[in-house]
């Protein structure tokens, strides 16, 4: 069950076809709440693990259309886990000085170092997306950065580095309905961008543009999750419940202790 | 009562005679509990608007002796806080590159942006504990760094940060009974090293560090905190209530709308 929204590698995908609607999978949103409440206690203690163990790397990626909840799941998911142990990254439009780098070089200095997990709100990814929607840059820059991204991954995956992307599937009416609170609600005004309307405009080029990304980059030591998520409790279970079984698969351990200690006595 | 345990720029202080037991500050632990998590919820509150204002920036350093509870205060005092807005750094000993730079070119690198809270656990105020304790570069070089650090932390202050130092003072008895307690319950094992038992041999050496370096660089924009750490509940509470009080202070604002939004339709 927690993989049951895995991309295979190569695996075509229609996201139209592909339902964003939570209700599908769990039909009683009190028992999911729950289930999801017992898991989260459960990845605050596997982290607490992780991090004393100091070995392996957590690399959590995600991606969405505008509205489509990546603060909220960052924020529900991670809620309770031990800052000390997590760093979130938001990767914005780059700056003056990451643009003349390569696209990987600001990414690649915020991955998760030992026993750290790193989420990324955003990510290299946009350099597929909104930089081929936009026409930013000619497709012979960009499709060629599906292999680079493969390459770069492989090769945190092969230094220690569990690497999870999950892309928040939601419907366009569900974004719509998302907008049009952000305007009607005045406490949720500053979360409106007149900008988001122009972007909307261009949903079936993003759409297509998502699908080949996760066609191409799906890979089995850092697969894409196409998380229904026109509902908060099902996106947040579901997850949750993939990155839990992922660190339990894991099984950190508190490190042993350095040497011999038994009988000392602390003066 | 926030602001009891703050130290007035110059001051002296003698850490032998300034109580560590919390409970000469107060008396009834369950009531302290209580008003503890009810702070750290309003902590919460006055953090999502922090980070939603994109404005100021808040700084949080923490020192201490070793088993002095720098981990688990920033664990309790965080806990439910939004990772996205929060970023803790763990300075360790410098590595080979971060020692071909000046001490605070690292420390520099780490502060936090705006709408953030940055988390420093040890900082560069080791540039003048146990680099003078151990003797690892002369006085005529760590003696100056108490006016670069003020100077540094002004140039900060100026450009939107606020700056809260927090030294956790426990007893050398009660660092004692902590160590003990690493070394006779199994699962508390790991966090013991024999490393430990020499630094404790230098206890009398880091109180005088620690009393010179809070003399000479609590200053108004940026002031030490001694706070009674030998009862966690007691110094959770207090650490909380001068972060809330400052945060109430500044009194962060969910940003207005971009613009007249009124009778906008989403299509």
């Amino acid at each position: 069950m927690p993989h049951t929204h895995r991309l295979t590698p190569g695996q075509k995908i229609y996201l139209n076809f592909t339902p964003a609607d939570g209700k599908k999978f769990h039909k009683n949103r009190d028992k999911a709440e729950k289930k999801f409440k017992k898991l989260r206690k459960e990845f605050r203690d596997l982290q607490a693990r992780l991090y004393a163990e100091n070995k392996h790397k957590l690399l959590l990626v995600f991606q969405a259309m505008d509205a489509g909840g990546k603060d909220g799941t960052i924020r529900a998911v991670t809620q309770g886990v031990n800052p000390q142990g997590v760093r979130v990254t938001s990767f914005k439009a780059p700056s003056t000085i990451e643009r003349a780098h390569d696209f990987l070089w600001r990414v690649h200095m915020a991955v998760p170092a030992k026993g750290m997990i790193g989420i990324f709100n955003r990510s290299h990814y946009e350099d597929v997306l909104i930089v081929r929607v936009d026409n930013l840059v000619p497709e012979s820059v960009w499709r060629p950065r599906y292999d680079h991204i493969n390459n770069f991954e492989k090769m945190l995956t092969d230094s220690g580095t569990i690497i999870l992307k999950f892309y928040l599937h939601i419907s366009k009416e569900e974004q719509r309905e998302r907008f049009q609170e952000r305007i009607d609600l005045p406490e949720k005004n500053w979360k409106f961008s007149f900008e988001d309307l122009e972007k909307r405009k261009q949903w079936d080029d993003y759409m297509l543009a998502f699908e080949e990304m996760m066609q191409n980059t799906s890979t089995v030591y850092a697969p894409w999750y196409v998380i229904p998520s026109n509902q908060n409790w099902y996106r947040n279970l579901a997850i949750t419940h993939v990155i839990v079984d992922t660190l339990r698969q894991l099984n950190p351990q508190f490190p042993p202790p350095e040497g011999d200690v038994s009988g000392v006595i602390v003066k």
